[in-house]
């Protein structure tokens, strides 16, 4: 998720500052009788996985939450609690990774090889994955516990832990090695598959957990809800539309959706918006490596003007989140929801 | 884990509707929008993953609830709700059995292809691994949300994951591939192993389940959960003991953990008991496929008598875990703990 927060480097180090507490907290865990190996094993894998990203999601945790508590001060405290369920959702989203690039049988990741495929790790990196997944209520329970909000926390990170993982099993299911079927990509499916396995835990999740740690109960909010999951939705159609579309050395890779048969917003407005002729080439030539091929998917999304589609749909996209942000009540939650429109609207990395 | 029940078959198939109701309220989660594909595939997966064990842990949180409620009969709901903490353990045992085989490259598992060895599952299986995981808070808040001991519960079931994913963790990589080290077995880590990789969640799991139904707080059995904990290493000697020593048409396998490097109870027992000449052996010979290695092995084995060492074992244990029940205050608790060992003592499969 690119460049989500304008924040000050100042709040990066605090925030980063948290994690080592926490990290130093998990190798000391006495729910388990650590060996030197072990210790050792695991801080080396969470510096590797753990904090290496944007950390755009953990950051908007305390932003969030700044907003919500409508410019008073936070105390020491609040900003540390904060941070650490900011980086409980880093710590779900490496734990999604790196189970990922097993599946998808990735090579690298946030510049470096996936973990993996680090010497020694292999398949160990499936159980690695499980660990990530079992610091996040280690963390909860030794600074949540005794919070009023402790089981709405709970209940919140396993809903949409079990969300992304159904998003993601329609994700795989769909591109099955040997089925490849563009008849089966639709936009309704493409709306799934994002909102199930990238807008809950990206957007929903960072407001949740600032509102429950804001003391409000989580069902009166369930426009809030909606209008994160739509941003969330617009936000992964960026990402589909970059991946074709955007300048590489701005979204710091080069796409390849359309030779790994994504199921991309593009391809499904293409088989839209084209005609018999340009569908059999789409039929044809998409989710092939051959660049040949790619070109002649390139070239139809160009002949229909993909791009004037996605300016259409970025513009209805922004006016209609607008109306929602705007119809609701408290102006320090719509502070927190334009602060994330602000910046994705228009991104180009 | 061998025939751990002498329940009825009666109990067994109360159980097993059980899991037809957990089932179908899963394909109809209304947390996410299914598709038929993914509905289908979740179904199969269940039916192929969860319910094909001996279910002992699962329907052993029945039959704990019943000696504590003392020979009161339990209502329906009660039934069913052990009935569904029971299936939760069978889920957890289910997803950790799904990923293990992965990490380990096994071929079969009761009595039929790995999982992940299906045509068209492959790597999705560990997205599979994750759903199961995420199955268990699921079936909990549905049925479990408005009861008193429901965060004890959610505390409960990710404690013994954490627990058990560090006993894999240790298992992992103190036998990384080409780092065949037989001077790193020992006692202690041997301990460590199967106390975090089986006990807690095969032993004191269950019980513990049946406690919180019972209204208890976890806090005032810390003697329980020691004494399960104890038990759990029994049974696991014994099933080190068993897959060298044991009748292959009584144990439903032919054991592999000299072939396979395993650090078993025997080769720990072994390097402890051997002379220098003895110990040279184990050492070329230990973790090698050809059956001419693994009968120097055995040799070894017979030459220091380890079946008269085990049965020491295993006499000292069944006394001292039988004192430390008899010193327990309550005699509904007293029969849940006889219950569990006396299915176990002297085993044979």
């Amino acid at each position: 998720m690119a460049n989500l927060n304008g924040t000050t480097s100042d709040l990066r180090s605090v925030f980063l500052g948290v994690y080592s507490v926490l990290k130093s907290e998990l190798l000391n865990d006495l729910a388990f009788e650590w060996t030197d190996d072990s210790r050792q094993w695991v801080d080396r894998m969470l510096d590797y996985n753990v904090p290496g990203g944007k950390l755009n999601r953990g950051l908007s945790v305390i932003d969030s939450y700044k907003l919500l508590k409508e410019g008073n001060d936070l105390i020491e405290d609040e900003v540390f609690l904060a941070s650490a369920l900011g980086w409980c959702i880093e710590w779900l989203q490496a734990y999604f990774l790196v189970l990922d690039d097993i599946m998808d049988s990735s090579h690298t990741r946030r510049g470096q090889p996936c973990w993996f495929r680090v010497p020694k790790v292999g398949m160990i990196a499936v159980n690695d994955g499980i660990m990530l997944r079992n610091h996040i209520p280690r963390i909860l329970k030794k600074h949540f516990r005794e919070k009023p909000y402790y089981v709405d926390l709970l209940d919140l990170f396993n809903e949409v832990e079990f969300q992304t993982a159904a998003g993601q099993m329609i994700d795989l299911i769909t591109t099955i090695e040997g089925e490849k079927d563009l008849s089966k990509y639709s936009l309704p499916l493409h709306r799934r598959i994002v909102q199930y396995k990238t807008a809950y835990y990206s957007f929903y999740l960072p407001v949740a957990c600032a509102l429950l740690m804001a003391g409000e109960n989580l069902d009166n909010h369930v426009n809030v809800k909606n209008v994160l999951i739509d941003m969330g939705i617009y936000f992964q159609v960026q990402d589909d539309y970059l991946d074709c579309f955007g300048d590489p050395d701005k979204i710091g890779k080069i796409g390849t959706d359309i030779e790994d048969f994504k199921c991309s917003w593009l391809v499904v407005k293409a088989l839209e918006h084209c005609n018999e002729e340009q569908k059999k080439i789409l039929f044809e030539h998409y989710g092939k490596a051959n660049p040949a091929d790619v070109a002649k998917v390139k070239a139809v999304y160009n002949d229909i003007n993909l791009q004037g589609v996605f300016a259409e749909y970025e513009s209805k996209s922004y006016d209609r989140i607008t109306s929602s942000i705007d119809a609701h009540p408290s102006k320090a939650v719509q502070a927190v929801l334009k602060s994330f429109l602000s910046k994705i609207y228009k991104r180009h990395k």
